[in-house]
């Protein structure tokens, strides 16, 4: 299959692996809109088949009419398809038939977060050896073109930080629980609501967001990174309680995905990772709403740019691999290929250590209510060298002469605050264990 | 210069119609990020040649290097060039160049909003004959990626409903006043600031805007139109009354491009013009601050999404200019063209009739403070079968007897509301003119 043959093609011939929420997205988006979608494209784009696990399986409209399998060789190395979309999730099969399909010389598409992200390297070689193409514009925040954006917007400009609210389960619950609700019933509900799944253990605890974060640093950094190797902390243990003292303080929680271009000592790194942040109400981030997603870029020739909007469902994720089977399209019809593979994989700057992060912090201690407590606990920052922004002591909580101190911090190191918070747990004085939350600064 | 002979090429060659803010930006970009550049691009890109007025003028940074001419036949149908970048701005002799540039097999990329605007058609038909590429993402918002969002992203989607602030001067200019500043001292802060031209007609009548809207109504609906066609008001009767009464309705004052797509008795037609409108403050357009623009967009499989960024500045445009190089080069070099021409020019839907247009209004008249008035007004809009939301009586104003009342309407259509308005201002209750603006409501 030289390039020259494709270049009468009539028709792009497409096969799905998986015909879940995602893939009867795409069927209902190419069957709703066809006629605009082939003016856009050049030629026809049509599903020649699905890969499904059951056939029987009764399935809704357009998904309904897709010719099913459940063998993946007749999609996989088919000469009846020129695209392959991959929507099962996961790791295996899926990295197995990806690479396999390129290797046939099929074009790939896929939105498949967790093999890009942790095998990206082995899926784009596949990729530039066989010249063919992988697309995954709906492998993070489906609804928002961030993959486009950061590979031929902001192909021209040099990024310096890249911030993103890139789990919108996480942001629902986080802004139910600044309404007020409890963290197990606002979990409770995004599950009723779909927001959830059964399992939330990987969007809850940040592993999601990470994945994400890991493939948007390759892109916009040119930067090679895992999920393992990003410092992640979710948002189990945030409190009504800590949602108060944000508010008070004029902030907003938000669980951010972010990365940053530093330079100390004439080196350059990035410092990265998902974390629960306190974010300023001005900035726009602190204002995403429901289970919407956002990224807030930096760079040098477009200063701070913004893209909002949602994160899943079938609809928008089925929107972004339909765009990217455009370019697909258009390629195979031309005859070109190539194009749009990740051209820098780990060229760029290394990761910065967890412990060299910089920035403001807040800071909640259970502290027994008598003279000279305040005093030892600044002490122990000073030796630090970490600086007060506020102090101020609440109430005391329950009946036992404990007041609460909510501190925050002028910009310091993840590693001196390790430091400081493990000393005032041995402090007597200090009960329960200290609440501890970075505060977001440009 | 066929597009086999190009495949071997080496250097993607480009002429500079235009070295002012734009041009200095793009020979800055091109000079400070050359190796990521061509990393993206596959091939270096290089400048050969500015056309200038003046040779001899001083000229800054990486534009002080480049080769200048006074002589457009240098750039436009030179065999040196295979890229020219129209930085001129204006009709002509912008127009003839371009035309010719393409006529003569060179690419194009423009930044200029007025001729994509007002001769896109002929540009494009041009383009589509010579099997030539026009890339134009810096007519329009130049540092936010909107061009090419709607032509790749919401390729697959039907777009409902195109809102933006695509002018910052006047966004900067409103938020000024709602700070409490006159129209008049928010306007020369502006021109100090650089953000306003000594002659800032086009931007403070809503004309730029306007122009900016035509382009994006094309790329988003498919329809064909002109700023001459869309209706058009600009913030220049804006007063900090008006200001005063929208914040304490829960609104900011914005001058909004908006174009919706309706339907009224199973015709489709796009309601479109500029207008300051008041914005509720949870919408995330409200908040978009300084000379910022925005555009939000609402489409069948997105839902809602927002792209937010600077409009305007020499290296904001000049990323937007030289993102377009990025991919001409990459077409010029692999030897494909015509992937990047405006497919529909006037297929889609028809404008709707300005009168048609319905939305929520905002209404502020003086009156006379004596029994009888309110109901005199209010049966007036009855007539018209428009419905009030809120009304509000001010203390009143001036030492004549006279008040400010301020009323809210449900969803109206502009031709009733301007009937109203005709005949309120025959009343000899009510003094001077009427304020009347639109209220966005999606």
């Amino acid at each position: 299959m030289s390039s020259k043959n494709t270049k009468t093609k009539q028709v792009v011939r497409v096969g799905l692996l998986g015909l879940g929420n995602v893939g009867a997205g795409v069927a209902e988006i190419l069957a709703t809109h066809g006629e605009m979608i082939e003016a856009r494209a050049g030629v026809p784009i049509q599903i020649s088949k699905a890969l499904v696990r059951n056939k029987r399986r009764k399935r809704q409209g357009a998904a309904g009419s897709v010719e099913l399998t459940t063998k993946p060789s007749d999609i996989v190395g088919s000469a009846d398809v020129d695209v392959v979309v991959e929507l099962m999730g996961g790791i295996e099969p899926a990295l197995s038939l990806v690479t396999e399909a390129l290797a046939s010389g099929q074009t790939v598409v896929t939105a498949n977060k967790a093999i890009v992200a942790a095998h990206g390297k082995q899926i784009f070689q596949a990729a530039r050896k066989n010249k063919r193409d992988v697309h995954f514009e709906a492998a993070v925040a489906g609804g928002i073109p961030i993959i486009r954006t950061l590979r031929e917007a902001l192909a021209s400009d040099r990024v310096t930080e890249l911030t993103g609210i890139l789990n919108g389960t996480t942001n629902y619950i986080v802004e139910a629980m600044a309404g007020g609700q409890s963290y197990a019933s606002a979990l409770e509900v995004a599950q009723e609501l779909g927001y959830a799944e059964a399992d939330p253990t990987l969007d809850v605890n940040g592993a999601d967001a990470a994945d994400k974060l890991a493939i948007l640093i390759g892109l916009a950094f040119g930067a090679s990174t895992t999920r393992k190797k990003l410092g992640c902390i979710g948002i189990t243990e945030l409190t009504s309680e800590m949602m108060m003292d944000a508010a008070e303080l004029g902030y907003a929680i938000k669980l951010l995905a972010r990365a940053c271009r530093v330079e100390a000592d004439g080196v350059e790194t990035i410092q990265a990772g998902v974390f629960p942040y306190l974010v300023p109400l001005g900035h726009a981030l602190s204002a995403v709403p429901d289970a919407q997603n956002a990224i807030y870029v930096r760079s040098d020739s477009l200063g701070s740019t913004l893209y909002q909007g949602p994160g899943a469902g079938g609809l928008p994720t089925g929107s972004a691999v339909v765009a990217d089977l455009i370019e697909a399209a258009r390629n195979v019809a031309a005859g070109t290929r190539g194009r749009s593979a990740m051209k820098s994989t780990g060229a760029g700057p290394k990761l910065a250590k967890p412990g060299d992060a910089v920035c403001p912090w807040y800071l909640r201690l259970a502290v027994a209510e008598k003279p000279g407590v305040l005093a030892a606990i600044t002490r122990l920052l000073a030796d630090e060298s970490i600086s007060l922004a506020t102090v101020s002591q609440n109430q005391p909580v329950g009946g036992n002469n404990e007041v609460g101190v909510v501190l925050t911090t002028h910009p310091t190191s993840a590693g001196a605050m390790g430091r400081a918070l493990k000393k005032m747990q041995r402090l007597k004085v200090v009960k329960g264990e200290a609440k501890v939350l970075r505060i977001y600064a440009e």
